[in-house]
């Protein structure tokens, strides 16, 4: 089939619980430290709606009800291949907080959340979660826009 | 970079114009032929949000504005490559409509829209799009999941 090229597609979610708090993660991994909401790849042949269920499930050990699409991101790496990551949000959930090996997981309130430790284009990314006339993160190196 | 598979990216927008109508392109390729809506490939570094304004207009004559993403669509083909269309809706646009060589564009209501020969697949396609509890449409030799 034309235009099929190497690509990475991820899945990241914002779950909010109606008081003003946001489900994050607290990452150790040296690599991409700082706080980022939870999320990860996409299996082969995976749903993407399952693929964010079981991700945010491993990271929080909650699982979310009726996640829903809003937004995506995109960068391009060094050989070319393009990463795509599909943005949900949740507001419904059912389980207990842990955290897993990949970092801290918890609830932290909006309000002053960019202060933190946060991962790098976070506030951007945070921009096309929340806001409801915008759908897309693209980056590049000659700096983000947000579509 | 982890997780990089062959994938085929492309888009596609339900255009409402809130009296009713939806608009749509009667395809004239015989080897996908019928009513759908307009869309097709994201380019190789192309904005999603710019590849689905690029494709409408090409396709229809007019030009979007706003577009907002709402669902997606997966299925994968004898090769093993995936291929994702990212939905978006839109109820604004300016210009003046035409058709393409891909195939006439034109405003439909969309009450009766499923008793014309549209594509395969099209009433779960329009799920999705109007939908707003479900976000992707989820193809397999099984059947079609709707999550």
């Amino acid at each position: 089939m034309a235009n099929v090229r190497p690509t990475g597609l991820a899945v990241m979610c914002m779950v909010t619980d109606g008081k003003g708090n946001i489900l994050v993660q607290d990452r150790s991994d040296p690599h991409w430290p700082g706080i980022t909401l939870p999320g990860g790849h996409v299996e082969e042949r995976e749903a993407f709606v399952d693929a964010i269920k079981r991700e945010v499930w491993e990271e929080t050990g909650l699982s979310i009800l009726n996640p829903i699409i809003c937004g995506l991101q995109q960068f391009h790496i060094e050989d070319g291949s393009r990463y795509v990551v599909i943005y949900f949000r949740a507001d419904q959930w059912e389980g207990e907080l842990r955290s897993s090996d990949e970092g801290r997981a918890m609830w932290v309130p909006r309000e002053g959340l960019l202060k933190r430790r946060c991962v790098k284009h976070f506030a951007d990314m945070l921009e096309i979660f929340e806001n409801d006339t915008l759908c897309e993160l693209y980056e590049s190196p000659d700096g983000n826009r947000l579509l």
